[in-house]
């Protein structure tokens, strides 16, 4: 049995060096990343069971997503082989103030794009003590959406729990899109993430996050909702009232996958049954993340804690 | 006014050291490439005014491949920019015997694919002595085709030479709508190539490259027609008769865009008013061309007369 | 249930670029390999279910020696984390006509030298239905050696079936200490494989490969042994009687792996059914593994039975 | 017709990585790069028709170096190319606080250096808008010091205007060296840019920017006068009076050319008849033109709009 | 005759990129690096004779070691070879706040680990001026430890000045066990060096820095400490009473290494007989040190002075 | 006292990778190379010792190129350093039949090319037991042509031995001035070394090596003369007859440095007495020079032993 069970696209992520153009960069850096499978990574390195389902072709570049995702230990045993199809792409040119990360999208037409929800081993994901699933597969196509709602109604009729990440990728579909399919989707979660500007703008949520947490909460009938606002921290609305945690100072080496990290923090704590130190996991995380090129954190369970009980960032011989 | 005016897509190269797997490799080394720029590019660094037509997103990507196509001299004036679309790929694993180079082609949907023939600006086309056209433009789609139909009307109404390189690709059509498309484009070209294999399978022209050589400029009334067979060297038959080239022997350190150097070399003869001088150029260039990384020959007029002058491949100093 | 398991050492491989000296190289590519882990990691990609045993430090060394053996789907839950210890290395100079290639073993005291065959989790191997042993193991210190010993043990007894590759390695122990370790383990094995060197040298078999196999198979009762003999190919007795392949030609990139990938081969058969058809698996997948750098071969099913077809190793596009 | 010709060396940049040193670098990044064409490059890149005239061997040297700006989209075709002479180079040595960066020219003897005024397509020149020079190019020898000063005259009697930047090089001259030529140059020139301190030092002109802008207006009787004064911004005056803007705050990647991108900014004002808009674009660009590696910043005229737009630079997807 | 000798081990750094983890890196940047020979290494760029005693095995390791510190003028002809043993080894995974530089030792039972006293050659050691030492070697072995303690002995006895950085090293050994072995050694040095924190763990010195290398003067009745603080700058205790340095401000770009090079700026001050300037050079010494990758600062006398002589961090050229 | 002095030019080596155009390559390898340098270095290596004098510029460069040479051991301290003057450099591409290898120097002007013969440490000289000088000093400029002289005859007035490797380079000068220069040095030498075609070209000497090597000995009345002829190996005559080795099959991945290992041989063979072991050593040499990277053979002298010795070129573990 997984602890944890995700559900969307990963691409292969292209990347230029720091102060490389990807009009000029000679060679473009390689790495598998989504958020959904970043998640999963995560938790697997902390400790959890976890597993991804996806769509991918049969061939070498599908073949190296899977495998790059596989070597930290998730389970991609449930991911739907095509025969035809492309893998996603997208082509990172690294920011520098200020100049801003520019993150250019080549997924369209991608095998999981394609994805058919009959294809889905539903056994698997219903064997999963927690299903997490974000707001972007919703954006990839009609079939990702109804997978996507199909994993939230399978977790819930065998007794599994659900978090959702809203991701609003504005290269991927316009607002108004975003909030009709997003906004019936968030409905009794057992957590809600979401960005401060997120909740404004998709959901015209106002005030500081503490309060979009808990109009969210409300509104959505939800057991927990966490709104984070990038260096001002996060904030998490629950049952036992408001919690705050402050963003973990550090150097911005690549943004990517941050979000992804603190989600993974904050599951960490919730399958632990403590969703304010999953607060502070997250926050830790997502500091940690973005030291690492890549989408991926590439730390321990003892690494994190580490952070959080003080242990100056020094050098350690 | 130009030299050659030739039509096609370029691509994105995403190349993998040799060794190296698609499905492992850190690293993918970046180029701009694709048939009918490899051979504007060749007879730009010859010394002949050429100019190339396609349809580009505009974004880095397509500057990327506009700049790249650039540097070599080839006017770039005629691209069509998109504001949508995307930039083909093909992501290329060396191969190292026995096993054979992988070309994996990732350019569905692309820029190129979804041209306009009414977008193009035709004054321009007209206004060159030759036009040269590949086989692989009518693969990618019916706008493409219409483009190159229309390159060839445009250029024998004004007055222009015309030559077409077969180039057949099982990837990206079968080799009965490659026929059905490309037979009658092939009449009454002042310059037709096609490999020995390509002859057989896709026109059943049977028989030793020179037989097949007769018989397709007999059938399409050609002014004179390449067949290539690869290490067994090259032959022509024109107006004066049959001629016959060897391959240059040498080290095949990245065979794409060998091809496209041969038919760069028949042109540069064409251009000069010397076929046969033509075959030489061309078996010199693609015995170059494979000595470098990449599609390009990186070479001089003076280079390719060296090599054919019998200059030692020694160490100059 | 497991298709294969293996133990033994994986060590970090640590090499310099062709044309590189150890003694200057900027930059060291790094990579997981050993004997066993390879036999594991090919089958895996074949499509088999593999397992190997295996211990590591619990540090990013040995976390990363585990992970790039699961990426290609071996399950390494068996492996045995260390809380001390150190990963073994090894630092390799790639050959270059008349320069021999250098390993340099820097793997002594490894986590894995210290093995204790108590650790292990023997269920896991006794339900694999069959088992996979090389002549290193037992060179590694006594742990290493009772380890193996045991595997088999449990192997038989529950009725798996045991192959072993005796894969002698003279900078680890001498001729007479392997000679006297080895020679027992031996007996009734379902598949043992060796060198023609290693037959003459380490056990006195006179005379070409089929003649070195047969003596072998009559003196350790086993069911089948395979002689390798490099570009001689290699030669199998069985109760079948002889059977020969040719070794297919190839360039010689990286020789690293490709006894191992050879064994993967002849397991395949031997899993199959059809130790025959294993001998030209072997050798096929022997010619595809050293055109990749790194001992593993990056290949799949399809590749190997295409090559084993006759597919020229032309380009495929 | 060009909007900007200039005239000037382009190099070849040797680079080491940061915190490398070039007495130990394995390797080091190839790139184009010189103050005259750096402008046109940027000019290209904003959408204007600009052209480098310059001196390069017919050598594979002197090729990269045209090509590598023909690639942005200048026009090369006044390049006047020597059968001997070198490439002029430099060496970098990246700074890193409190280390400098440093600048090792090897570019005595180049082909530019020895580039005879006669040898010049004025016709060419004649032809453009506008002309822009630098303090750079009289410095290298007395016929490039003719050429400049040709250049200016050639502007003039066509009724183009022209500009200047001062970039006093105390590698190439003395201090006494370069008043002596660069004087008599500035007079009565459309657009005359320079440093703060090369104001003070080689021109004794004291007080803050504004003073030094309008004491520099008044004694050469110039147009518009820009005094650049780092981190601390730019001031303007000219016929409308003083203008100022602030540097843009960010991270400076790599330095070198930053002064080149505001030059072509202010250009970028000059051309569309609006200095006090250049100002602002000279800021903006100079501040995304050291995000870059290299000389060049790799942007588009929408780029620069958004930043100065007030687009944060955050990740875009 | 050599101004100073120094005995230690050096191992090879074995780094990943800023960004990369260990436990994925695809290459780690190699070079040597060891405390004392560092020292070694900055005094001989200054302009010093110097000479460093080791122990090394006798192979393309090893030589590399010893090479990279000859290629600055340290002398190596005192270094044992040893036909067996391994060269130590550090991985090192570059710290980006909030996650800390890591430095994973392999370097146990290394060639070095294993010296014997009686194998060196000490009438080398005898002849020169000054000796330093550190308290990593005595961490090694007792052969080390005995190495070093006669080390000291022989300086002393042939009227040679000795100096010794403590550098306490928790991954090598515990607090006690240092304890126990270095605070006998520390007796009448002419120069202690020590950091803050070593200070209060190790010994118990209490207070500022000031105060600490005052009460540690006193305890091991020393010609000079210097107690370092790190970005809080340094102190030192003499015969003249107490002297302070700031830290010289800048970029932590790689840390490794500076510690030594503080030491080498105090002995280049002790040599030249003025240990106030030392705590100068000391200071520029480290801050270069941190922006260069590696252990080395690839400086020169001409280059620590124009620092200190306040030459702004500006590009020269 | 040296066993080898030898007095030339190094310069640093810029190369493209094999496949890379010079005119494209991202970046370039950098190596310090010189054919006396490399002489030098093998011998040193070898375990003799050796010195090199020469003339660098006291800046990163110059380091550079005499640090590179130090590391091996051979002794730099007769170098004079110059306050100005550029480091000779040469840009390599790489050959890969039938393109040749293209060496492009840019030596013109350096530090050694201005090198006076009073300058030199001649004590210094006069202490060798042997002197080496190839004929590229001579055609650098008239003080390096005296100084190359002054050698040999301070060799000579002090008992030393005097080897000369003619060493023809037609980008430096002309057939007729090196015959003019290089005559009248030949006279009376201890060892000459020349290449069949220069033999023939430069000297007029017909036939075959043997012949030429005779006729040579007897012109100059040589103690010996090595006539080497690539693939077809080396002929020596010598007092005692004529010996003939044939050169030893292998790879040429990087050709440069080839002569220069062989000379480093046949000086082996005559410092230890034995000229015809010294044909067979520099055999081996050079077939080891040319498989790795740059014009260094990084063997030791156990190396060229097993390779004479007959040892397989296969994996050592």
């Amino acid at each position: 049995m997984l602890d944890v069970v995700t559900l969307g696209e990963a691409m292969l992520r292209l990347s230029a060096a720091p102060g490389e153009s990807l009009e000029a960069a000679p060679a473009l850096a390689v790495r598998a990343a989504g958020a959904e499978a970043n998640v999963a990574v995560t938790l697997a390195r902390l400790g959890f069971r976890t597993g991804w389902i996806s769509r991918l072709p049969d061939d070498a570049l599908g073949r190296r997503v899977a495998g790059e995702i596989r070597r930290h230990g998730v389970d991609v045993s449930a991911v739907v082989w095509a025969e035809r199809g492309r893998t996603g792409l997208y082509f990172l040119e690294r920011g520098v103030t200020p100049r801003g990360t520019a993150v250019h999208y080549d997924r369209a037409g991608s095998a999981f794009s394609e994805i058919d929800a009959e294809a889905i081993d539903w056994d698997y994901a219903r064997a999963a003590r927690w299903v997490h699933v974000t707001g972007i597969t919703p954006a990839l196509g009609p079939g990702c959406a109804a997978a996507a709602a199909r994993l939230i109604r399978e977790a819930r009729a065998s007794g599994g729990r659900v978090s959702f990440d809203v991701n609003y990728r504005h290269k991927l579909w316009s607002l108004e899109a975003a909030r009709a399919t997003l906004d019936p989707m968030l409905r009794e979660l057992d957590l809600l993430v979401m960005t401060r500007d997120d909740a404004q703008a998709l959901f015209g949520l106002e005030g500081p996050p503490a309060a979009q947490a808990e109009t969210a909460r409300a509104r959505w009938r939800c057991g927990a909702v966490a709104v984070t606002a990038g260096t001002d921290g996060a904030c998490l609305a629950a049952a036992d009232g408001l919690a705050a945690v402050r963003a973990v100072p550090g150097v911005e080496l690549d943004r990517i996958g941050r979000g992804d990290a603190f989600a993974a923090g904050l599951l960490w704590g919730a399958l632990d049954g403590d969703l304010r130190a999953g607060l502070r996991y997250g926050a830790a995380l997502a500091a940690l993340c973005q030291t690492y090129e890549g989408d991926v954190a590439w730390v321990t369970r003892d690494d994190v804690l580490a952070l959080l009980a003080g242990a100056a960032s020094r050098t350690a011989r």
